[in-house]
């Protein structure tokens, strides 16, 4: 199954979390599972979207319990590892979308970035020309679905 | 969801092996989550149990690359932190059954008494009158399900 | 003691080590500790010129083994966590100067930002105005250990 | 330097901190750096017998803050990582001394003897004929610092 993170901030205008839900809904329609960080903001958005359109979504967490996650998450991770858990959602995915996003959300395209994993960008860190940009929820998911299709089939025909 | 993990060592007997298959089996006949750390030996065994009773996998993984879980893991979660991926397998457990295993397997033990997690053990080590023994595959499994479902109620409702 | 990271690519132009080493030996000649990430390039170039100068240098690995850090590291501290370590040479720096640098360098300023540390420029990402950009090596290690003053006497009179 | 991790409990009775100071000021008789988790306890005591007989001490520490620490750390490793900061204590030592302990110390244990670091005990967990036992401070040190000279051997001539 692919799996595509949607990493964010923690806080959100409602208007950002409107497009982290359509992406989450998107994810799920596409019967990718949703990796995010598992907590509030854009990451809750995009739970709740693909949670609600019937998907699986796992968060892995920086805190210590289980119930630190946004209630939209199926599977949590429980890392207790803080900032260190955003190299564990970037190496989980096949792909990335970032919606807008502060400076964590700059450190995880960062890790990306560095480990060649594709970052499809909206309304995001403008820090390189390799995050492909996208305007609509449905354009960043399509586009993420066939980064992750073309990076998972190097590796497992499954 | 209750989330099971299965720890082992990465190598074992085919007795073993058959034993830590049934674990998961039960698990997935338990409508449980099995998490492990996605490598061979128990890991392996458990997650085919589970994978082939229809039950959901996750292998938190030591290594950098999705492929390198096992073939019956539905979900890898991959930390790249080598024995550090450890305390997030313990952490993201309910509860855990300890099927024989090596100095690996102690850490994780050690890790979930020092959080209080449940322990079963299936001829594992012996460092704590905390760890209940369970005899059968059977029994481990029960004994997990009622142990995670105290651990869990503590918490949310779900 | 004040410990001040210095971080930059693993790999750099002649030019680039130039300054690196230099940053290095105005940490020592401030007396504070020299903490990087213990690779090449920047890193290495960096702990060359700290060790040259009598400072003590610390190397936080993301490795498994001491002797994979440069030869001028007098402390090696090994992770085995890959770029989780990022992470833990943010946290421990009173201040961190960025030499030029790449995709990782990226992800430890976002860290350091999120984190409210500190972080001098000499050449670096453009991310952010709370960047303190230097133009030499002695002005970034200046405007460095000032604001690693500033940031310790919150917490401990030493 | 030789590297040797001192570790054992949080909390511990007076007559353990005499033993674990006294096995501090050992390793600063050695020349060699003291390593620890850098909180209370067994860890403190250890720091504060190394530190006053003159030796450097590195604390590398669960918590976020520099001034988690005890008051005898030279030098603060801030990981954020709870307990996945004990492989790290375990990998930056060529040899470890065990000082009693309790849960944490076994996992950290079980690491060592998993990576095949000489591990020294000092009326500690007996799980394993390869922890060397020692009966007093002295012979502890003896013994770890001849472990870890064959260990580091293999590495770098230093």
């Amino acid at each position: 199954m692919l799996q595509i993170a949607v990493i964010g901030a923690g806080q959100c205008s409602e208007s950002v979390a409107l497009t982290a839900e359509e992406v989450g809904r998107e994810i799920a329609r596409n019967r990718a599972l949703l990796i995010c960080g598992g907590l509030g903001g854009v990451m809750a958005a995009a739970a709740r979207g693909a949670s609600e359109a019937g998907g699986t979504t796992v968060g892995i967490i920086p805190g210590m319990l289980m119930e630190d996650t946004n209630p939209h998450i199926t599977i949590p991770i429980v890392t207790g590892m803080s900032h260190a858990r955003n190299v564990v959602v970037v190496r989980s995915a096949h792909a990335l979308i970032a919606v807008e996003g502060g400076y964590g959300t700059l450190s995880e395209i960062a890790i990306a970035l560095k480990l060649g994993k594709p970052v499809i960008g909206l309304h995001t860190w403008n820090v390189s020309s390799k995050i492909i940009e996208a305007s609509t929820p449905q354009e960043a998911v399509r586009l993420a679905v066939n980064a992750a299709n073309r990076a998972s089939s190097f590796v497992r025909p499954a």
